[in-house]
């Protein structure tokens, strides 16, 4: 698995992060040398992945602060670049409020790795022997700085026994999946095999999926879970078909000011990521309801429905 | 809307047909001189969509015979050219049994435009006016030779101010909704927004659909309809939420002798296709059991649940 200082570091002059865009063809890194930069790389998915992009904001902000930035407009600047992810803020608040920003955002940084970590394990409990598991997008190390959520936990649950084989799904229009979770699956020699999005409900209707792990990107106190789009269909077939459907997230993407998906914003993206020739649309989430979820799992443990009284314990104080 | 021979056409000593590999980009017109090229056109994709495959290999293997070819190897290399379209083998057999290969081939391109009006006008009728619909794949011109089937409904009904809008899955990984249905609804002026298949579930979750319509590649004895794939996961999500979802498609397309989709060959393309450079599986098609499916609609008229009785007949004698 990848170095969390590989995917993102903080450095004297710099944030320095392996560019997500150029991946599975290069392996390159991108320097980022103002808090208008890290938003950039964020807003163009150099970096992406909700934990990911929260650990990026942070350290972009210590870097503004270090380089004598407003950190007020570094604030705006950061917390702008991406509307969906409850992360984002989130870190940013964090290290904002602290004495020593750096500090905190390398603090920041390790606690993701640790909440990943913890996550991971109360995931994989959930799988039975020999699963063979589908996911969506990616949720590894590329888009967390740490294991990853779901796929921390097909990690974990591989190493465990626990997993067969993993479906992933492309995850159009920027194959996050067919780029990114295929290529640190392959580093680690786990089998897998990447479908069209489309494909993935005949697979399931076909008995070839066990159980699907996703991660969020906001989830609202009724436990409403915003993730990459193309995850509600999943969770409508995989509850057609009695499939068990995880959400795996750190506590930092829970939302508790927000009551129920309805109130989540859903980023749209550029039209032409999806044609470059014709009208299009891009709308880059979409919101499972809770009740498609058969647990959500943070670093705490595993919440089951309903979930909204433990979802509110979980949240970091 | 583009004429019928355009769209493919006997001469002399050729098949050819426009190559619907090279659209948006370019007309480019294929020629076609023996049942192994026709079969070869079919099997790459250069003409696609049930109905079209089938006037196609009706085609090639007129041309076969006329150039003296053996008419039992050209039935054979045709009709094994794809493996899920009903109309395939169905046409071989309508040319095979006729005096006169080549005025057969051509009565049978006739009939499918012919049976192209007649469906889209019964299936146009089931809209309400102002509908936003969502689509999948290609199933107009190009897929038929004639005005198409689930998209010659829409034409039919945006003609009588039925339609407002077309969704159209781009439907990876060959891109026939981005690439031809969104170029045949541009040339009609119909309004239309291309999407990635995993984003048409969120938009019916919104509201933003009042009725999918699809096309099929062979319907079972009891409606369980074959269509290429990501169609059974829109038909999930439909059904979740009340929106109507017809299947579109001439008589040619059931298959009586195959009970239930169970029995339907669901054809396997090259992985590359998906992700040449991961482990990757490619079902071209999947299968809608019939309970999902509001309609099916023929150039009979419309069928509703069960369809059993009224699907047999539908068929030609």
């Amino acid at each position: 698995m990848l170095e969390p200082e590989r995917i993102i570091r903080l450095e004297e002059d710099a944030v320095v992060l392996l560019d997500q865009r150029r991946l599975p063809d290069e392996e390159v890194e991108l320097v980022c040398r103002s808090a208008a930069e890290v938003a950039e790389a964020v807003r163009s998915l150099a970096v992406r992945g909700a934990p990911a992009i929260g650990v990026a904001a942070a350290y972009g902000y210590a870097l503004a602060v270090g380089r004598g930035e407003n950190p007020d407009e570094a604030f705006a600047v950061l917390s702008g670049a991406r509307p969906t992810a409850a992360n984002l803020v989130w870190a940013l608040r964090e290290v904002q409020a602290a004495d020593d920003p750096s500090a905190r955002a390398r603090e920041l940084h390790a606690e993701e790795v640790e909440r990943c970590r913890l996550m991971s394990k109360h995931a994989a409990g959930l799988l039975e022997p020999g699963s063979r598991a589908l996911t969506h997008c990616n949720t590894g190390a590329l888009a967390t700085g740490g294991q990853g959520t779901a796929l921390g936990a097909l990690r974990e649950a591989w190493a465990r026994g626990l997993v067969h084989h993993v479906l992933v799904d492309e995850t159009r229009p920027l194959l996050q999946g067919a780029r990114l979770t295929a290529w640190e699956l392959e580093a680690d020699g786990i089998p897998h095999t990447v479908v069209a999005d489309a494909a993935a409900g005949g697979l399931i209707a076909a008995g070839e999926v066990d159980c699907v792990l996703v991660g969020a990107d906001r989830i609202a106190a009724n436990g409403d879970t915003a993730n990459k789009v193309g995850t509600y269909p999943l969770a409508v077939v995989a509850a057609r078909h009695d499939v068990p459907f995880f959400v795996v997230a750190p506590s930092s993407t829970l939302d508790l000011s927000t009551p129920s998906g309805a109130g989540i914003p859903i980023e749209e993206r550029d039209p032409a990521e999806v044609s470059p020739r014709f009208p299009a649309r891009n709308p880059a989430f979409d919101v499972t309801p809770a009740e498609l979820i058969s647990a959500i799992v943070t670093e705490d443990g595993v919440h089951r429905q309903p979930y909204s009284a433990s979802l509110a314990a979980s949240v970091p104080a």
